[in-house]
This record gives structure tokens, C-alpha cells and sequence, in this order.
């Protein structure tokens, strides 16, 4: 870290980015605290839907739905997070490019697929239960949202994994590659909060179990609705912060 | 621009923030995009409120709620966003800068009485109504935001606006001032969405008009929510994109 500041300072003060540099912080302790917030939301979400809503089933039932907040959390949030940052890793600075490559893009396929399974869950349960599907803003946002992280694995895979793709097509998607890496994981955790809120509605609706009571239930998801915020936005933080970008990624990049 | 971009190739790759460099077009024919886009979400939100919803009033009525949204897209996004984006401008990049300050405190202080009037407009609804206050995920991610927001403008004034503030103090604060600029615009699009969201649900309950079956009103509310997001997302990227940045801005920001 002591090494990229005094590159930093070296080449001017224009040169640091001073929107992120308020975190002065090493990665990899800051790294540490961001996976136990990220499993602390993976095990909250967990504990809610078992808890709370009744545990899990293949059935069609509520207990099927109750897997898509879990796999979207642990999918498009968690899993997300911990792919996008793999790049600021100091190790992976060094040395040959393409593990880490492999690395970055299975953690992705990863997230991807509990994505897709989560997805899967809503949809049946909204199929058994005679539910419309993609009616509320949650789920044009959620499902544009998971189409963007179709796109951005499939052309991250085709640019800078398929070793025909020329260069220049490698330098020229990368910085769109990098923009639409941080605004999914924005729109993740909107959809994740939106989700939470609205089930929360749904499912809070009778007697001393009413929403508006503030029972213990709703305390609970209404703190993970946040946890999930602040994981998001730290995450976020952690990617635009320039002193934790991979150096000379660029001509690295374009020559591996 | 031109000049900026040779600028930034002089002290080398490293300097390039590429997470941005996809946008590239000239800032002030983006800003007059984001700009529409901003006045369609102001025209779309009220158009909705006084078709659908009823109109305004002040009597503590359902009428009185519909200056939340309105109120809360106006201030808390499409006013705040503008304020955020005013040292983009390259007309402020010469010259003095206190005038630029002074915009930009003016415009985030209208977008705070905006936003504060929009709390005041749920609170007096849910008191005339017996329903109680800051019970939903929405209203907790609302709420956080706001306060976040006051602080922002509190700590910002002081910092840069009382002439006594010392130079280390602005220099300290100034990218922690940048950081929150863009999480509390994050927060607030994610507020925003997950409010229609819930309204929508609240509102659309009876025969014709349910949200799953998606009436006129539920279309128009989805893509809304829809527009607020992709305003929120490109006006994070310009605040992001290193070469719309106000050129060595420390110095300048530590002297006057």
C-alpha cells in the first residue's frame, strides 16, 4: 500500500482520486470485514426465511419462495461483491494474470447461477400460486438487473478469456466492462432492498404481526435491508478507490 | 476536454480512471440528457400523483402523502443531482470559486427544504391517519439518507464555505465530503425506488386496478422507477469520470 501511494504521489496530485480516499485503510483487513459483513447477510437472510417465513421446499409453496431472497442475496450481492473485488487483491498484481482471470469469472459463474436459481424459485412459486409474474417495479428492476450480469459474464468471457479477441477490442470494453461491474452491484442491492420491503408487506399483515407494530421480524429484515446497503455501497468504495486498482493494468491486460 | 485528456496522458496510464472513460462524450451536451431526464422524472412523478392519485392538498389526506414522491424525486434526486454536478461544469474550472460554492451550497440547501417538506408531508399523512411513523425498510433507508444528507450540507458549509476553516480541515474533509456525495445520491434513488414500489402495492389492491394485472398506472409508476434509477447511475458516472473533474482542484479548494 505504502509503495502505490508514493507511485501516486510521484505522478501528481491530479492523479489521486481523492472521492475514495477517505477509506486509509489496507485492503485486505478492510477485505476481511467486508466477507464478514457479506456472510453476516447470508446468514441473516438464512435465518429469516427459516425462522420466520417457515423454512425451504421445492413445493410451489411460500417455502419455495423463500429460497429467492436467500439465493439472490448470496448470488447477486455476496458472491457479486467478492468477484468484482478479486482484481484489488495485492497478490494478484504480480505475476501471470490469467488464474486470477479464471478466479474472477468463476466466482461470477457462481453468483450468476444462484442468480438464476433464485429466479427459478420466484417463478415457480408464482406459477403454482396462479401469480402473474414481472409485474412490480421490484421485478423490472430485478430482471433488467440480472439481464445486464447475463450480458457483462458473457462479453467479460468473450473479451478477456477467448484468446483470439484481439486487443484493442480487450482495451476498448474494459472500462464499460468496469462502469457496468459497480452499477449492477447498485442495482442488486436496490432490488434487494425493494424486495425486502415489499415481502415484508406481504407477509406482515395480521394481528400483533403487522408491519406498522415494528414486531421482532421486521426489526430483523429491516437491519439486514441495510446491512445489504452498506455492503453494497463499501464495495463499491473498495472498487473506485485508486490506490487498490491492479497497477499498469492495461498493457498487462491487453498483452495476456 | 481535449486538453484535460492530454493532461491526463501526460502523467501516465495509472492516472486514467477507465471505470468511466466509457462515456465519451463532452459534458455539457450530457448534462442537458441528464437534465431532461430529470425534469421528465419531476413531470412523470407529479403527472402521476395528481392523475392517478388524486391530487394535493394540505388536509393531512392521502392527497397530502402525494407531495412525498413529489417532493422527494425533486429534492432528494433531481435537485441534488444538479448541486452534485456543478463543479463538472468546465466554465467553473477558471476563475474564482466561491460563486461555484455558493451554487452548489444554494442548490443542495433547496434540494434539503424540498426533501425536509416531503418528510413533513408522510408525517402529517400517517399522523392524521393513526399510522405509525419509520416502521419500514423504506422509511429507515429514507430517513438514513436524509440525515446523512443534513450532515453532508452541515459539514460542507463549515468546511468550505466559513472563511475561518483552516486549509488542513478542507483538505481533510473534501474527499469525504466527494464520497458521501455519491453514496447519499445512491441511497436516495434506492429510497425513491423502493417507495413507488411499496405505494404501488398499497394503492393497486381492487379488481381492475390490482398491480399484477398492471393497469395504465402501474406502467407508468415501474418505468418512473425505472427512469429515476438510470438517472441516479449516470449521474454517479459523471461524478466519477476523472476527466470532467475540476483540474487541480486541491490547491484551489485549499487557498480560497
Amino acid at each position: 500500500m505504502a509503495a502505490a501511494s508514493s507511485e501516486e504521489g510521484a505522478v501528481g496530485p491530479r492523479c489521486h482520486d481523492h472521492s475514495t480516499a477517505m477509506l486509509d485503510v489496507p485492503f485486505l483487513p478492510f477485505c476481511a470485514f467486508l466477507g464478514t459483513l457479506g456472510l453476516l447477510c447470508v446468514a441473516m437472510v438464512g435465518t429469516w426465511c427459516q425462522h420466520w417465513r417457515g423454512g425451504f421446499s421445492l413445493d410451489g409453496s411460500s417455502r419455495t419462495f423463500n429460497w429467492h431472497p436467500v439465493l439472490m442475496v448470496t448470488g447477486l450481492v455476496v458472491l457479486y461483491g467478492a468477484a468484482a473485488l478479486v482484481y484489488r487483491i495485492p497478490n494478484t498484481w504480480s505475476g501471470p494474470k490469467l488464474p486470477w482471470k479464471l478466479l474472477h469469472t468463476s466466482l461470477a459463474l457462481g453468483a450468476f447461477v444462484l442468480t438464476v436459481l433464485g429466479l427459478a424459485a420466484v417463478f415457480r412459486f408464482h406459477n403454482c400460486q396462479g401469480t402473474p409474474n414481472m409485474y412490480s417495479l421490484h421485478s423490472w428492476m430485478g430482471l433488467g438487473t440480472v439481464l445486464l450480469f447475463s450480458c457483462q459474464w458473457a462479453a467479460g468471457f468473450g473479451a478477456f478469456l477467448l484468446p483470439w479477441a484481439p486487443a484493442w477490442l480487450r482495451a476498448l470494453y474494459k472500462p464499460i466492462h468496469v462502469f457496468f461491474g459497480s452499477t449492477i452491484l447498485m442495482l442488486s442491492v436496490a432490488s434487494c432492498v425493494s424486495g425486502i420491503n415489499e415481502k415484508l408487506f406481504f407477509s406482515l399483515k395480521n394481528g400483533t404481526t403487522e408491519y406498522k407494530l415494528l414486531p421482532a421480524e421486521a426489526v430483523f429484515a429491516n437491519t439486514l435491508g441495510l446491512l445489504i446497503l452498506i455492503f453494497g455501497v463499501l464495495v463499491v468504495a473498495a472498487l473506485a478507490r485508486p490506490s487498490w486498482k491492479r497497477p499498469d493494468s492495461d498493457s498487462l491486460d491487453s498483452r495476456q
